[in-house]
């Protein structure tokens, strides 16, 4: 992978031909900002991957239908409601706030997306949106990608936003991205969101393939609980306001911005998986030597949702047994007699056999980041994931009645 | 169902024809029973269900191969160690502990079944097993069904057993049940052992059956955490010792035995959900309008498996957008429009929207059991699963590094 991971955070936050505004409009009850528009100069190239919840929320349908198109020009956000599980009203709610953004700053009807984020089951309060738009659309600005990313928030402590830069034929192309989510939180909220914003010239199909890559190898390895939101939500836009040429699939450039993609998604679930106000330690899952890349996404994933493995994660115990056992019932193939487990690098099982090294390993433990490897023998394939232990916190913070 | 359930617990724990013991054989530290037989004075029809884990410990792999021939004559079980992921040595150990059993009670080569449960990765002292043999095989006694089922504890609170009786055909027969587990204490002894004996007379493939069916909707029903064991074994002996005919499959007698045997596992599976250390409320989930059986079952596993969920349960938090999330990720067949959920009664979602009932809800919820009902509006399949909530008490005892 390139060196855009490392440089990325040195450049401000701002894409060519993208302006944003993110402002208080009342959704939320403690005044914090809640809602928040993207603007494109031009129509953009549009990509979207959403929750594969049976249930979706009646923003999440609506984008699902327009990005048919691959065109959009912008995007309203709202926190402090999911409009999830709102029925009827929902839908309406959901296309009368599209609506409003397109008349408000003046884009074409069915160009806006939309996405919100925050309790289920209570109707949006759509005259709030209303009301905010005028001043949200005054303060749109090259800048306000911050300030969006920070409209997005419900219980995250901390706002995600990423910007990455590469040379693409001899073309600067620059990558924003921003998200919202910590898992571990407010259940009703663990809504997961990330939006990209590139001045690329790439077109729907080519960018949509991207993003699908991107996106498994990211967002869909971070495990923080076991549950999946109505919400979720990743879209990319690129306006091509850039000087570059068109970013065609089976390319060397393709290859590059596909990877660029991937480090900016990376490092945004990476900050969700940080983000877990109740998890101590921030834990990568590698499993190799599985008879596919399937299998060893399955094993890793299996791992990483063990409440068993979760709680020795938070005790630093170097129980292998529970990684063994949690493989072992994944449904892949696994050659116990060849398995291999570290933790932190200290070898606890060879062979499927216990090394007697397990003193050394909790020692190896006593650190905020924790990287468990397991080769299970029956093959090349290999995958990684990322979670975050299971601690009292988890469950204080989840089992507390909402207020 | 008959009412052989409530009338169970009045009738003293024994079998004809069945006798058995159980010792301090110094397997487990603390010097508490860990060995146990169990002998039928003729040989026993015997089927037997086994942990789905792709690892399965020596003991599991050896009564796999033993049980195809329908026939067994006793049982050995040791507790303090599971023979797990023990290697050839392992193999050789779970051989050599049925060998000794069957020399030590003048058994058939070949006839006894083995199990073992306790820590993972520890060669099993076999030497220990061999020197408790003289004692159990001198102490075996048709009221030793108690003792045996204290010597498979490991950290259980207290033992499970179970008897039962039903008239088939005008005769009289006894089904007795022991069980250990306690899901939600220490993962590597997190095994479920159960173990079946009646004097009624019944072929090895129907028992098979009948045992498939109350497994399914007894011990398969409930989760206490997502983790199977390596070890997790139920067998079923029938020794035909009383009056009775062969009972045979597709008649009236078969369907009541099955029942029996579903009984009695059902009770001895609450029992172990209710020994969860940590947990503080007994949690039934029933999900009903579901597309198919399978469809119902897997919507309830998943949301018993959820870990919001789990801490609302906890909480006492009617938060039904939890269950609604969890139920959307089963990936099966639902109706949002039509959905229902209530919690002990007070109905909090109809037609998939808020009734406005949640305080009265979280009243009704100040229960040590909660009974869920979700309908689902797809279709007619039912079921229902038991489990627990996730507590504090549930993280300290599995974060704490073992001793």
């Amino acid at each position: 992978m390139a060196d855009f991971t490392k440089a990325g955070r040195q450049f401000e936050l701002r894409v060519p031909g993208f302006r944003a505004a993110g402002a208080a409009a009342g959704i939320k009850k403690n005044g914090k900002k809640d809602l928040a528009v993207i603007v494109s100069d031009s129509p953009a190239s549009v990509a979207g991957v959403f929750t594969t919840n049976t249930v979706k929320a009646a923003p999440v349908l609506l984008d699902m239908k327009r990005i048919r198109k691959g065109l959009a020009s912008g995007l309203i956000v709202n926190s402090g409601n999911a409009n999830a599980c709102t029925g009827k009203e929902g839908m309406r709610n959901a296309e009368a706030m599209a609506d409003m953004a397109e008349r408000a700053l003046g884009l074409k009807k069915g160009s806006v997306l939309v996405a919100s984020t925050g309790v289920i089951g209570v109707p949006l309060p759509i005259e709030k949106v209303e009301k905010g738009l005028p001043f949200l659309s005054r303060s749109l600005g090259y800048e306000g990608l911050g300030p969006a990313a920070e409209a997005m928030m419900t219980t995250d402590a901390f706002p995600k936003k990423t910007v990455m830069k590469t040379k693409l034929g001899g073309v600067e192309i620059t990558l924003a991205g921003i998200a919202k989510g910590a898992g571990m939180i407010c259940p009703d909220m663990a809504t997961m969101l990330a939006f990209f914003f590139t001045d690329a010239r790439i077109k729907a199909p080519a960018l949509s393939k991207a993003l699908k890559a991107a996106v498994d190898r990211s967002f869909n390895s971070i495990i923080v609980d076991n549950d999946t939101s109505t919400n979720d939500t990743v879209l990319a836009f690129a306006n091509g306001a850039g000087n570059g040429g068109e970013i065609k699939e089976g390319t060397r450039e393709f290859d590059s911005f596909a990877g660029l993609l991937t480090a900016a998604s990376t490092e945004l679930a990476h900050m969700i998986v940080k983000d877990g106000e109740g998890a101590t330690r921030f834990v990568e899952i590698e499993v190799s030597g599985a008879a596919s890349e399937h299998d060893a996404r399955k094993a890793a994933r299996t791992v990483a949702e063990s409440y068993l493995c979760k709680t020795a994660f938070f005790g630093g115990d170097p129980n292998w047994g529970r990684i063994i056992a949690a493989i072992g019932r994944a449904g892949v193939k696994m050659r116990e007699e060849r398995t291999i487990v570290s933790f932190n690098g200290v070898q606890v099982v060879l062979k499927g056999l216990d090394t007697g090294r397990e003193k050394e390993a909790a020692r190896a433990m006593k650190k905020k980041e924790l990287l468990v490897l397991v080769d299970i023998g029956a093959g090349r394939g290999a995958a990684r994931v990322w979670t975050t232990d299971l601690t009292y916190e988890y469950v204080k913070i989840n089992s507390a009645y909402r207020t």
